[in-house]
C-alpha cells in the first residue's frame, strides 16, 4: 500500500513538471550526481587549512589568506575576481593562564572571549562565585558580586538544528556585562560546546570592561564540584589582549557569469576569516569549500547557466563587519541580486531546505526537491529568514535568501576550539552539500524565477 | 537447545561446588551487588582528581597526594596504614612550543615526552623529514637524518584489549634514539591516541641526549599533508625540562586484616602518580578508587576475610620506580604474598579474567567465575602473568598474579593527555569494576587456596 502511495506521488510529480522544469530537473540530477565525486571542494578546504590555518581578522594570516582567495579563484577559472577592501574591528589574544590557588591549587584551561578586556599587568585573584545557570547570575542583585570572578557553568544542548547553540549563547555574548554590573571583577563561563574535551570554546561577547573567558566543560565542572565542597575558592587569572578599532579586511569575490542575463545575479558564499585557535575548517573553510565547488561544478556545463552565479568569500565574519560592508558597496545593484544564499553551519549533511517565501510550489523549485530528495533533503514548511550574518545585511535591504539548514549534532563540538580541524570533516557530508548546493544554485541560475514576484503574491 | 544446553552447564556448575565454596559464591555474590552500588569508589575517585589533580613525581602536587592517601585509608578505617618512602628519578616539563615557520607558518601542539631533554635555550629551527611508519625510520641509514627533526606520524589502532598501544609504542619509547643515531636533532611523534582532538599525549621516553615530544594526531596529519606538498617543510621547537635524579616518593597501604590469618596477605593496588597533563582520573585515580572501594566493601562484611587485604598506592609508575622500590622492601615477606594484583587500565569494564596458573577449576575460582557470569566477565584460556609495571617486580619474586582486564576501547583517547579527568568515567563501569575485584578478592581471602601449589602441580 505505502509504494503504491509512494509510486503514485512520484508520477504525480514527474507528470506535474513542465518541460522547461523536466529540463532543468535531468540537468540538475546530473549536476548533483557529478557533484557527488568531484574533488574541488574537498581540494579548497584542505588547501585552505594547511596552506594557511587560523586566520583572525587583523593578523598576518589574514592578508596570506586573502591571497590565498584570489589564487584559488583564478585557478579555478572564476571570472571578475574581485578584492573588496574595509575596515572593521580586530581583537587579538595575547597570552592568557588561569588556575585555582586555594584550597586545591589546580590548572584551569580557559580561552579569552573576543572582546575581552584584558587583566591588570600581573593578573588578578579573587574569589569565585560559581552559578549553574545564567538566570541564577541574572538574578543577583547588583553590587553583589563585588571584589569577584562570576562563573556561570550551565552546560549547552546538542541539537541537530543546531538551537542548543541559541539556548545559551547569552551567557557567552552578555555574561561580562551581567557580571560587571553587579560588580564582578571578571567572568568565567562554560564553554558553549557538546564535546566533553579539555579544549575551551572562545567567541565574540560584548565589551564589559572586566576581563572574560571560555573554561573548557571540563574545568566547569570541576568548579562546580570545588563550588559544591563549600569552601571559599579562588582563582588567579592573567589575560593580555589588543584591540585594533581600524584593521583592514577584504571581501574577495569571483563569477561564473551568466551566459543570458548576467546582470541578474546569485550572492552566495561563506566566510574566509576563522578564529584564532584551531584551522577554522568547519567555521568556515567548509562553507568557502562547498559554495566554490557547487559554483565550479556549475561552471563545467558545456552550456552555463543564465544568470551570474558570485561566490564571495567574506572577510570577517567572527568579529563582524564583513556583511555590513559588502551590503553597503553593493546596495545599487541590490534589485538585481536574484537571491543570497550562505554556508556558515560547518560540514554537516544538509537535511533541511527553507526556500525563499512562495516558492515551493514552483516548478523549478519542484525540480530541486526531486533532485536531492534521494540525498535525504526535506523541503521544510518555514521560509527562508535570515540567510547568516554576512548575507543578512542583503536581505535587509530585500534580496530573496535560501537557507538550508545543515545537521549542527556534531558542529559545536568542534566551533572556535582548536579542534576545529580538517580531520573532522566527513568527506561524503561535504559532497553532499555541495551536490545540494548545486542542484539549488542551477535550478535558479538557469531559469527566470522571480522570488521577489512569488513572495509579493504570498503576502 | 541452546538454553536447556545453558541450563545443564548450569546445573553443573551448582551441583559440582563443594560446601564452602558454595558458601563463598553465595557471599560473593551479595558482596558484588552491595559493591554495585557502593559510592566508596567513585567518592575516591571525585576526591583525588578534585582535591588534588595531576600529581607528577617529584612535585608538590605528589607530596599532597601523599598526604591526601593517608587521610584517605584512615578516613575509610584501613588498618596499618604505612608510607614508604624512597628515591627515584623526575623528568619536569618546563615551556614547550612548535609551529611550522615556512612554507605554511602554522602553530603545532606538542608535548614533550618524559626523558626528553631540552632544547638549546632560545629553541632550534631545522628541516623536517616525515615518516608515515615506525618501520619507515628504522629504514634509515645513520647519518642519513643529520640536522633534520625526524617526525614518525604512524597512527594506533582502536582495540578492546589494549593491544593497540603495544603496537606503536616503540616509536615514542625509542624513537628518538633510533633518530638521534640516525643524526636528526630533535623527534616528533604521532601521540599514541586514538582521539582526534587536539591535545596530544605525553609518555615516557628512553633517553635520547635529544628534545622529542609528542604532537597531537591533528598535528601530525597536517604535516602528513604538508610533506605531501613536496617543498622542504621547517619546524621550530623550543622546549625546556629539568631532570632531577633522587626525587622523593612514597608508596602508601592500608589494610583489611584477615581474622584467621593476618600474616597471609593479598597485595593489590593502582598508581597514585600521574603524568603532569589532565587530572590523572582513569590513568590511575580509577584503579586506587576501584582497589579501595573493593577493599572497604569487603571490610564491611560481619565477619571478615580469614587472609589480609593490603590496599597499595603506588608512588611513580609513569617515571618508574614504585614497583621495584615495593618489591626489594617486601622481599622478605614475598612466600606470605597469597596474591597480587593491579589495576592501571583506566576505568572501563572488565571483560575477561587471566587467572593465576592452575586455578581454573577450582571450587573457588569457579565459585568467583559464577558470581562474575551476570557483569560480563568471562574466565580466559590465558594465565595472569605480569599484573602490571607496579606489582610485575613481585611476580618475579614469585608471587602469584591475576589479570583482570579491562575494556580499554576508549582508554587511549584519554591516556597521558589533558582529557584524563573524571567526567570521562561511566560511574556503571567504574562499579562494574569494583563489583569484579570485590568478589574476586573476597573469594581468595576467605578461602585457603594456594596458587603456588596449584601452579605447581600444574607443570
Amino acid at each position: 500500500m505505502k509504494r503504491l502511495l509512494i509510486a503514485a506521488a512520484c508520477a504525480a510529480l514527474l507528470t506535474a513538471l513542465p518541460a522547461q522544469a523536466a529540463d532543468l530537473a535531468t540537468t540538475a540530477a546530473a549536476l548533483r550526481d557529478k557533484a557527488l565525486t568531484d574533488p574541488t571542494a574537498w581540494d579548497v578546504l584542505e588547501s585552505l587549512t594547511t596552506e594557511v590555518g587560523a586566520r583572525p581578522v587583523g593578523s598576518p594570516a589574514m592578508t596570506r589568506a586573502k591571497d590565498w582567495s584570489v589564487e584559488t579563484f583564478k585557478r579555478l577559472g572564476f571570472a571578475n575576481v574581485k578584492v573588496e577592501s574595509f575596515e572593521t574591528s580586530a581583537w587579538s589574544r595575547g597570552a592568557e593562564s588561569a588556575s585555582v590557588i586555594s584550597p586545591w591549587p589546580q590548572p584551569l584551561h580557559i580561552l579569552g572571549l573576543g572582546g575581552s578586556s584584558p587583566t591588570p599587568p600581573g593578573g588578578l585573584e579573587a574569589q569565585i562565585a560559581v552559578f549553574s545557570t545564567y538566570a541564577d547570575l541574572l538574578a543577583q542583585p547588583v553590587g553583589s558580586l563585588t571584589g569577584k570572578i562570576a562563573v556561570v557553568t550551565q552546560p549547552m544542548t546538542r541539537t541537530q538544528d543546531g538551537s542548543g547553540y541559541g539556548g545559551v549563547n547569552a551567557q557567552r555574548t552578555y555574561g561580562a556585562v551581567e557580571a560587571a554590573k553587579r560588580g564582578a571583577v571578571a567572568y568565567l563561563v562554560r564553554s558553549l560546546s557538546t564535546d566533553d574535551t579539555r579544549l575551551p570554546h572562545t567567541g565574540g561577547a560584548a565589551p564589559a570592561g572586566i576581563p572574560s573567558a571560555a573554561l573548557s566543560t571540563v574545568d566547569a565542572e570541576l568548579l562546580d564540584r570545588m563550588a559544591a565542597r563549600g569552601k571559599p575558592v579562588k582563582v588567579r587569572l592573567e589575560m593580555a589582549s589588543s584591540f585594533n578599532p581600524k584593521a583592514q579586511a577584504w571581501n574577495i569575490s569571483g563569477e561564473i557569469v551568466g551566459r543570458e542575463k548576467p546582470d541578474e545575479v546569485l550572492v552566495i558564499g561563506g566566510h574566509l576569516d576563522s578564529w584564532d585557535v584551531g584551522t577554522g575548517a568547519v567555521d568556515d573553510a567548509a562553507g568557502v569549500a562547498i559554495m566554490t565547488g557547487a559554483a565550479k561544478v556549475i561552471a563545467g556545463l558545456p552550456k552555463g547557466p543564465r544568470r551570474t552565479i558570485r561566490v564571495v568569500m567574506f572577510g570577517s565574519e567572527e568579529q563582524g563587519g564583513s556583511g555590513t560592508a559588502y551590503a553597503a558597496a553593493h546596495k545599487d545593484e541590490i534589485g538585481k541580486v536574484v537571491l543570497v544564499g550562505e554556508s556558515d553551519s560547518g560540514a554537516g549533511a544538509i537535511w533541511s531546505a527553507d526556500l525563499p517565501k512562495g516558492s515551493r510550489a514552483t516548478p523549478q523549485m519542484v525540480a530541486f526537491a526531486k533532485a536531492v530528495a534521494p540525498l535525504k533533503v526535506i523541503i521544510s514548511r518555514t521560509d527562508g529568514r535570515s540567510g547568516g550574518a554576512d548575507v543578512g545585511p542583503m536581505v535587509r535591504l530585500g534580496a530573496p535568501v535560501v537557507d538550508l539548514r545543515q545537521d549542527a549534532s556534531r558542529y559545536f563540538d568542534l566551533h572556535h576550539s582548536q579542534d576545529d580541524t580538517l580531520d573532522k570533516v566527513d568527506p561524503k557530508a561535504l559532497a553532499q552539500n555541495v551536490a545540494v548546493w548545486t542542484a539549488f544554485l542551477y535550478t535558479v541560475a538557469d531559469s527566470d524565477i522571480d522570488f521577489r514576484k512569488l513572495a509579493t503574491e504570498a503576502k
